[in-house]
């Protein structure tokens, strides 16, 4: 005889937070594209960037909601509430960098610009293939082992394109500019672990 | 025949975060004086937010102690803690760039900056009124909906105020100055959010 | 007949917290040194820097493996997360402050920047004597009061020490660079802080 689950868990929260990490792959990918296009070229793409996040924050809210509404979760509440804001700031950051790249009409990136968001690009991807593997909690470590591996690379990159700029940039406004977009690279990379981390958290209480 | 609760929940929690918002609609309000204020007036006003800043910093320790020394409280501990903390954050960033602005003798502060202090004033008001309906836990959405159309438009404003800053400021050490200011309210805005925030999951359990 | 607990809880978790702030003891005083060095000497101490702060990082590891391998923690499993994570914290920055030192080639650094690191090495060591105490809960009082206290005076500093710097310093580029070592430093006070603000909550919850 088979006993039903008198509560059965809500699964979709895992299609939900899959669903979120894969607005950060689009998102990645964009601000990749973002930094070979050009000025008017940057506009559309920034465009298309605000539209990802736009749709970023209604998969987070439905999250949200989703847990208010629901009476038994897959984890903790407050795990669910931390990975799906995790999430949404990793989009906040890769959104905001791309809104100041062109505001700030930044003709010309570093070349180092574009390996940060290369990194941030694969943290988005490993983050995505990794929210489906919650269900299961199996293969993880790897998964936060690589973002803690990458998220160190970014920190490494970013002190080298810090020092480069100074070092070879001597319009103070330019440079103004362009620490403040770096810096919001940097932050996203952090988002990125934050998420990793929440992971970790969560597959270790449940192990 | 009535019977009564035998652990009566500590109702004054409710009365001191009502008296910690309140202080930040007394910062927000000074914040905005400062503002149209020459110089001479800005460091007496400037004197006036330490000592609010000094009050507020006391409501908080008050409710810390409180919910130390209370066996039952109206909600968590760490709901308590978060919120108690959070509104702090709002007046801490307040007040430092109240005194910033004294500090780096801002003659003349951007008509944008000025919009971003009325968000702030709303943000406080608001927040200022919702404390008392945590009581009863009613009404509360409207709130946070509110505060967080807020802080998107906080968010907006401060990017064209960059944008605009950026444009026609064309010292770069001024420009150093001004942006720590402008970016400072922008983490009042966002310490506001952050009370909404905490206030909607303190909502959404007891509900 | 004594009646054996059945569940010890794991006392190494004190010795853990605590060498993890004796590296921060360590990392402050090269901080301090660092300042007093020439141009050479710097890189050497900016190097062992980097090697106290990966020991800090293992240290940090070390506390969360055994945290997720311990069946009965002495204290919530949040809260040994974020003591860990904060004290990892003050040596992340710290350790940036240095390598940002010897990256931007700062030459001369104010004198109120060796003020700034005297505090640090104040809370790192009577953060480094708090942490045995955690076994007892007994006399931590002090240890947070006079940490508030310290990151208070360290605020009051940094205010002055940035108003000293955009009144003295005319290269915009020079500012730029100090402003972003202080502000560092300033977050490096804010972490010893963090660390004594969770120690609180823990003492709290345990008396």
């Amino acid at each position: 005889m088979r006993i039903p689950r008198m509560t059965p868990r809500d699964t979709t929260f895992f299609d939900l937070f899959t669903a979120s990490a894969e607005h950060l792959v689009t998102g990645s990918k964009l601000l990749g594209e973002l930094l070979g296009a050009d000025l008017v070229g940057r506009k559309a793409i920034a465009k298309q960037m605000n539209e990802v996040e736009h749709l970023a924050d209604e998969a987070t809210h439905t999250i949200m909601r989703r847990m208010n509404s629901t009476f038994v979760t897959p984890f903790d509440r407050d795990d669910i509430y931390e990975l799906a804001s995790a999430l949404d700031d990793c989009m906040d950051f890769m959104e905001e960098a791309s809104d100041l790249i062109v505001l700030y009409k930044l003709d010309e990136l570093p070349r180092r610009v574009a390996d940060q968001v290369q990194i941030l690009q694969r943290c988005a991807e490993i983050t995505a293939e990794a929210m489906p593997r919650l269900r299961s909690m199996s293969d993880l470590q790897d998964y936060w082992v690589e973002i803690n591996r990458l998220e160190n690379q970014a920190d490494k990159q970013h002190r080298k394109l810090l020092a480069q700029m100074f070092d070879e940039i001597t319009d103070p406004i330019l440079l103004m500019k362009l620490k403040e977009v770096v810096e919001i690279l940097e932050e996203a990379a952090d988002a990125f672990e934050k998420v990793a981390n929440t992971v970790e958290t969560i597959a270790v209480k449940e192990s």
